[in-house]
C-alpha cells in the first residue's frame, strides 16, 4: 500500500523535493491529485453545425473539393512532402496574385494575421506611415501601426468613398511616409479602389506600396508586379473558398531590402519575415529550419483551392463575378433596392453593398433570411454599420443560381420584416 | 468597338480618372490587363501526401473522428452556431486545464500564437519577466519577452535539467519579475518539470506563473487551479489530436487584473485579450463583436478532439500515457538504447528522448524509418539537437501496439545504419 501510494506522481515528486531539504513549507503538499472540474456534459453531444448559404463577405462556401483536402490524414509540418506542397501554394500564390515574387508565403492566420505580419515587418518604431481609411481594413491598419509605434498619418472619406491620385500624391509628400496602405477590396464598404498608377506615385516618393486584396482577389483584377503593389495580401475564406485560416502574402524586392535591413526586430518572433521566410523556402539557404508548426490541413486545403483558380483560370474567374455581380445589381434593383456604390465601375464584384430599405431594420432583414432561407446576408462593418446590406457571391458562390436565391430571400424579407410608416 | 473597349475596367477608370484633370501621367496608363504568370502546372496535379506514422514530437496523427469534423462544411465565424461550438471549446478546455477560469479560449494559431498571446497580453514594456530555459520552449519565451521591451532575466539548465523551488524562489526574489515561465512538458528534453508549490512562491513574490503545456497536456497530471497557475496554454496537434492550428490558452483573475489594468496597449491587435475574450464571450457583454475570422474548421476538430478527451476521461488519458510510456521505456532499453532523461519521474509521458546511440549519425536513423517504416521519429530541436532522438505516442497515437512498431523500425535502423567503430 505505501508502496503504491509511492507509486502516485505527485507523492513521489513531493518526496524527492523534500529530500532535498532547502524548499518552503508550501512545495511539502501532496500534489492536487483528484480532478476538480467534471468532463462537460456538451461535449458529451455530437458536433452539430448547420448547412448555411454563406453569401456574405466571408467566409464562404467550401466546395467538396477543398474540404476533403482539408480533411485527409496529415503529414508533419517538417516532412519533404509538406515542403513541396508549400512550394506548390507559393506558385499557386504567385499566378493567383500576378507576381515573380520569390518572398512569396501564406502566414498560418487569417488575413488580419497577414496584415500584421507585412506591417510588423517593413515598419519600425518612429517611422511615418500613410493608411487609407474609407472602411474598417484602414482603421485596422492604423490601429496595428500605432501600436507598434509608427508615426500613423490618415486619408480618410466615407465608407464608398475613394481617394485620387493626386490626393494621395498630395499626402505623400506632405507625410514622407515609408509606407503606404491601401484597401482594394474594401469589404465594408463594396468598393473596389482603383489602384493603376499609385505604385508608381509610391516610388517616386520612396514608399512601399501595401496592398490588402483579402475580400478582392480572384474577384477583381489585380497585377501585383505589373501594378508596382510592393506588398500584397489576401485571405483564404473569399474567392479563394478554403476554410480561415491561411493567408496568402508577398513582398517584392523593394519591400525585403527595406525588410531584411531595418535596425529594430520585428514585435513577432511568430511573424518575423526572417524566419518566415527560411520555413517558406524563400531565403536560398539549403536548410528549412522549425519556426512553428503550421497548419497542416489548412494548408492541405489552401493548395487545392489554388489549383482550383489554376484550373480555371485567373481571368475566367474574375469575368464570372463580373457577369454574375451585375446580374445581381439587376436583380437587387428590380427588387426596389438601391446600390450603395453609385459607380458601377468602383463596385467590388465579390461583395455587393445595397443601401439598407427605407423603413425597415437591416437586423430584421438578415435575421429572417438566415431563420428562414438559411442564408447569411450581413449588415455593414465597422463605419459602414447601419448603412448597408452586404450580398457576398465569391468563387464556389459565384453563380446566377445563387443570385437567384438571394432575390427570392430578400423579396420574402422585404415582405415579411416589419416596415415603419415614416 | 470603342464601346466595348471602354467597358474594359482599367480604360473606364483611366477615362474617369482623367476627367478629374489633376492626374500625373503616369496614373494615364492604361490597367495592366493581361496575365504575365501563368498558371502553375504542379497545381493541375492531384494533391498528394503519403500516411505517415506521426511518432515524433507532433504534430500526431489525427483520429478520423476529427478528421471528419474538420472536413464539414464550414459555417460563418459569427453565426449562433458557432458561437455555442466555442463555448463547448471553453468548457472542454476548462476540463483538460482542470480549471474553472472564466477567461478560457482557443487562439487561432499554434502553440506559438498562444506563447506571444500569453506574453503580449501580461507584460508591459521595462517590466521584469523570469524565464526558465531548459530546453527550447524558454528560448523562445524569452526572445518574445525581449521584443516587447521587457527586461529579461533568465534561469538557465542544460536539456533534461530542472530547476529546484528554491532556485526558483531565490530568483523571484533577485529579479522581481511580474510575469514567471515555465515550461511542464519540455519537449525538446523530454521531461516533465515539477510544478507543486511554483505557483504558491509566485503568489508570494506578486508574479504571475505562466506555464507551457503545449507537450504535456492529456498526456501527463496537471491541475490549473489547484496547482496556482495564473496562465497556462497548449496546442492542438499533440495529446489532443486535432491537426495544428489552434491553441487553447486560459488566464486566472490574477493574470486578467494584471492584463486588463495595463497602461499600454499590447503590440498585436490581432492577439489583444481585450478584443479575444469578447469574440470567445469571455467579457460578459451581451454581443460578440467581429475582431478577426476564426479558423472555423480547425475549432470543429478542436471541439472533436475535446469531446473525445471528456469521453475518455483525463485521469484516463494519463494513465494511459504513463503506461504506454514504460512500455516504451522497456523496449527501448531491451534495444540497448539509453534513455535521456534518468529519472523516471522527470519523464515527459508524451514525448520520450533517448541518448543516440554511440557511433550512429542521428540523421542516418531518423531518416531510415522514415524512408523504411513511413514513420517519423525525430533528432533533438534547439539545445537538443545532437544530443537525444524524440520518440512522442501521444492521444490517439499512445498504444502498445504503436510502440512494438517503433522497436521494430529502430531495431531495422540499428541493423543497417552504418555505425562507426569509434
Amino acid at each position: 500500500m505505501i508502496q503504491r501510494a509511492l507509486m502516485r506522481r505527485g507523492a513521489l515528486l513531493a518526496l524527492q523535493v523534500a529530500t532535498e531539504g532547502a524548499l518552503p513549507p508550501v512545495t511539502l503538499r501532496r500534489s492536487a491529485s483528484s480532478l476538480s472540474v467534471p468532463p462537460p456534459t456538451c461535449l458529451l453531444k455530437p458536433l452539430e453545425a448547420p448547412y448555411r448559404y454563406l453569401f456574405g463577405p466571408g467566409p464562404s462556401n467550401v466546395p467538396p473539393r477543398v474540404l476533403a483536402a482539408g480533411g485527409r490524414p496529415i503529414i508533419g509540418h517538417m516532412h519533404n512532402e509538406m515542403f513541396e506542397i508549400m512550394d506548390d501554394i507559393k506558385k499557386g500564390i504567385q499566378y493567383a496574385f500576378q507576381t515573380q515574387n520569390n518572398m512569396t508565403i501564406a502566414v498560418s492566420g487569417s488575413g488580419h494575421t497577414a496584415m500584421e505580419c507585412a506591417i510588423f515587418n517593413t515598419v519600425e518604431p518612429g517611422e511615418s506611415v500613410l493608411i487609407a481609411i474609407n472602411g474598417i481594413w484602414g482603421e485596422r491598419a492604423a490601429e496595428i501601426a500605432e501600436r507598434i509605434g509608427a508615426r500613423v498619418n490618415t486619408l480618410v472619406k466615407a465608407p464608398g468613398g475613394y481617394f485620387t491620385n493626386e490626393e494621395i500624391k498630395q499626402a505623400l509628400v506632405k507625410h514622407k511616409p515609408v509606407l503606404f496602405f491601401l484597401t482594394h477590396g474594401e469589404s465594408s464598404a463594396g468598393l473596389a479602389h482603383p489602384i493603376d498608377g499609385i505604385g508608381e506615385l509610391c516610388r517616386m516618393h520612396e514608399c512601399l506600396f501595401l496592398v490588402d486584396s483579402v475580400a478582392s482577389l480572384g474577384g477583381a483584377p489585380l497585377f501585383m508586379d505589373k501594378q508596382n503593389i510592393d506588398i500584397l495580401y489576401t485571405g483564404s475564406q473569399k474567392a479563394l473558398n478554403a476554410p480561415p485560416g491561411t493567408a496568402p502574402l508577398s513582398f517584392n524586392d523593394r519591400a525585403c531590402k527595406k525588410m531584411f535591413s531595418r535596425k529594430t526586430k520585428p514585435v513577432s518572433y511568430l511573424l518575423d519575415m526572417t524566419y518566415l521566410s527560411n520555413y517558406w523556402g524563400c531565403d536560398g539557404k539549403p536548410a528549412r529550419i522549425y519556426h512553428h508548426t503550421g497548419p497542416v490541413s489548412g494548408f492541405f486545403s489552401l493548395r487545392e483551392s489554388l489549383a482550383i483558380l489554376a484550373e480555371m483560370g485567373l481571368e475566367n474567374s474574375w469575368r464570372l463575378h463580373k457577369e454574375v455581380s451585375e446580374y445581381l445589381y439587376e436583380g437587387l434593383e428590380a427588387l426596389g433596392l438601391k446600390l450603395f456604390v453609385k459607380d458601377k465601375n468602383l463596385r467590388l464584384p465579390p461583395v455587393t453593398t445595397v443601401a439598407i430599405p427605407s423603413g425597415y431594420n437591416w437586423r430584421d432583414i438578415t435575421n429572417y433570411v438566415m431563420k428562414h432561407h438559411q442564408m447569411e446576408i450581413t449588415g455593414g462593418l465597422g463605419p459602414s454599420v447601419g448603412m448597408v446590406l452586404r450580398v457576398g457571391l465569391m468563387g464556389y458562390n459565384c453563380s446566377k443560381d445563387n443570385a437567384d436565391k438571394v432575390f427570392a430571400a430578400l423579396a420574402d424579407a422585404l415582405k415579411h420584416c416589419p416596415k415603419s410608416k415614416a
